[in-house]
């Protein structure tokens, strides 16, 4: 059958000083993600599911953190890329469903622009790219604003 | 192809002076789950899953604990409202497979009633609704007994 | 329609003095994977996620760590069991996507090895089996090196 699964889970720290981006889109907030791309942990997560559907390895394999050329690089190039490799392999994408787990702020306004940015990149209807948030309850890492995590799953199909 | 995918993920506290709702079962127990409604955490990740599977948005955007009506409410009235809502969009329900993070107690001599409150709700066979259940070896907030989480995913697919 | 989806999650605390197995493949660290079978955090993950998709209950309803049938046993052979669990309900895999979450050491260079011995036992190709891995950055008792944690999801299908 030219169906296949995949999922993939991030985490990235919050500190001061720097940008949050997440799901391609820049969130004004008092702290940022901590990383060596811009830390997008939405599109981070999603690049994963999709390498892991297609079997191609992870984000940490096609894109290492000790490469000089991935240093502060928008994710949206990631995804691009990862969009390139799983086309290469002859799969296309179905639908995406994702969950991002952070105390604060609301994400909420901005979900649509996300799914635009991300639906834009990988040639989907914006109804394909699911974007949900919750909170941790303030329990854990999470809960603390010590950081941020998403999930990602995400059908392929064969498109031979 | 008329088939999608949709994962969830919530957690509630575990607190003194409560009930502790589980897959719509009241599960004896000296602490409960904190939430505006019964906080029932694996009814609230399947809702999500349903919804980020139809991409409609998330529990929060549906029954936003702001809402007055929403306070102390049944979940299994919020699962009967999600159900509606992917009905509406024309999908039906493959299969649900779960899984569940506390410390304690044993929920396995409740996971059959939890799984037939479930199916008769979303019109689903018993054997459809998977339940299962881990510690986290008393690692983090669900292993210090703070809280619990639940995961979900589901498959759906277009009826027409 | 014939596919389901399953997914599974589990968690084990590193201590010294213990191996530590990953997938089927003895890792060198310091530390190993404290549990009343081999503690193979990976396996179990696997085990959970085909086991709920065929909604079979979870590894602790079959493999119970009270059973002194089980202790220190190698999972692979609890994944061969579960095997012949879902095959015995009419299931075959479609694919597998994991996620392992640990701070250190890197598996990278061990993930051919796990992907040959779960394939193996499965009877898939390796491209069939996807394991990627992530650290928390630094954060919670992954980060700490309290633990580890991996995740899985999969596709079945009805043989008949």
């Amino acid at each position: 059958m030219g169906i296949r699964i995949g999922m993939g889970v991030d985490f990235h720290q919050l500190v001061e000083g720097r940008d949050l981006w997440i799901g391609g889109v820049k969130i004004p907030h008092t702290k940022g993600a901590l990383g060596h791309s811009d830390a997008d942990v939405l599109l981070h997560a999603i690049c994963d599911a999709l390498l892991g559907a297609a079997c191609l390895g992870d984000i940490g394999v096609h894109f290492p953190d000790t490469s000089a050329s991935f240093k502060n690089i928008d994710s949206k190039i990631l995804l691009q890329k990862t969009f390139d490799l799983i086309t290469a392999e002859g799969y296309s994408i179905i639908n995406i469903d994702t969950a991002l787990c952070l105390q604060q702020p609301k994400i909420k306004p901005f979900v649509p622009a996300m799914q635009k940015a991300i639906a834009g990149i990988l040639g989907l209807r914006e109804k394909d790219v699911s974007i949900k948030a919750t909170t941790t309850e303030q329990m854990g890492f999470v809960g603390r604003e010590e950081g941020l995590m998403a999930y990602a799953t995400v059908l392929l199909q064969s498109v031979n």
